[in-house]
């Protein structure tokens, strides 16, 4: 690493810049992404992300990985839990450049897209990044209304697996739907099960082939654009509660892993 | 309800209580649980479980549910703020009286038992225990050392499972398995899967019969006293990465039932 800097004022510009990402829920200014914690800077370092600032309290210092060429600041412990997100500050945080991916990055080898289509809470959001790397999506949409994958805290839900899981954001559903239908994609949308009509399950459809499994919004579901151009899928349940939408996520990307390793 | 009574004032020795019990994790000194939103609340009344006491801020007031018979407080939104767990209260709270399981109810029907042993995070344990339902688990364990179920957390996880799903908690392990093993129920442990090991993925083990399932710890694992006693599944995942606990054990719990709806 480079010598370390310290910083010993809340007005330091560059702490005020992570304060405001970390409040608004998204990159710094610089157009930077912050990890919250140690485990997501060895994450970065490990996806070959660049890193381009890692702040450490004092106390953490000598438990820093190998920086070379990243510039380091030290920060006394308190206000570096001042700047953090986090409950109890693990006393690094680290600011790193995003992956870029191109569209065509989405539908490498059997296409498995995950689109999250209003998905809100960025712990939601995060986790169903995490599962679909677990499980061999090539690629994740962020469409429009959907939390952002730069919140800190879905970076901290996907346990880094945003570094490597090929994404686009902010995208317009047409666009998405476009570029899924001229792949000849087929389109799952998940709904919760509904008690007067028979359901299609997820272990009953071909997820084996190239598709792509859209995740609504967590009150209200698959938004309407979506709901002709896919075929429903519940997963079935006892009772006619819905799941969590991240575990129904989960559950439909295992069940299409499931079918791609048993088919020969 | 009661003729609603006003508090004004954040030393009422009824909100102080509360406030130690969000803190704490766990039940108030009368042991009652916290839960902290009017869905819970909505859900508490809907599984018949006794409401003690409804905190109610004076811009919800209008929202009230019917609530014959129970004891209802007034409070300035900014108090309540101050009481709830939450980051944004939703202006209702409600002291519920947990309900009280026998150890034979956890195994009712062909029993699939969620054993959970040592998982921290009580957003994961109420999660399971959402699964828990969904997939129609016969019964929860929280083993010494897991979070606990009256964590208000733990419940909000849940989205109100918790007042359904048969559960004991800070069981001792040895009695526990004691419980299972007498009962010829068969033990799989979730483990992450190891790259140099053939592994027992649960589509190969036979799940339709009665059956526990044991989650660990999100670091560790499950612990060495249950290794030999169970035999260790895996979800088989692209990478060597584990996937968080909740969502492995919904995948279990979804594969169980899949099984379970499939064979004769």
């Amino acid at each position: 690493m480079l010598m370390p800097e310290t910083i010993s004022s809340a007005a330091n510009p560059l702490l005020k810049e992570v304060r405001r990402a970390v409040a608004r829920g998204g990159l710094t200014a610089e157009g930077w992404c912050v990890a919250e914690t140690p485990h997501l800077l060895d994450e970065a370092l490990r996806s070959r992300c660049r890193v381009k600032v890692v702040l450490a309290a004092e106390s953490a210092r000598g438990r820093l990985p190998r920086l070379p060429g990243v510039k380091v600041a030290i920060l006394p412990d308190a206000l570096l839990q001042r700047v953090s997100g986090t409950e109890t500050s693990q006393g690094v945080m680290a600011l790193i450049e995003p992956p870029e991916w191109k569209l065509e990055q989405l539908f490498q080898g059997k296409s498995l897209v995950v689109v999250l289509d209003g998905v809100q809470d960025p712990g939601n959001a995060g986790a169903i990044l995490r599962a679909a790397e677990a499980f061999g999506a090539s690629g994740a949409m962020f469409l429009k209304g959907t939390a952002s994958p730069f919140n800190p805290k879905t970076l901290r839900a996907s346990a880094g697996s945003l570094f490597r899981v090929p994404f686009l954001f902010g995208m317009e559903p047409a666009l998405a739907r476009a570029a899924i239908e001229e792949r000849r994609v087929a389109l799952y949308a998940a709904a919760p099960a509904r008690p007067d009509q028979p359901m299609r399950s997820p272990a009953d459809v071909d997820l084996a082939s190239p598709c792509g499994l859209i995740i609504g919004n967590e009150a209200h579901g698959v938004s309407r654009e979506w709901r002709g151009a896919a075929r429903e899928i519940s997963i079935p349940t006892v009772s006619v509660e819905s799941l969590n939408a991240a575990m129904a996520a989960g559950i439909l990307l295992y069940e299409a892993r499931r079918q791609r390793t048993r088919l020969p």
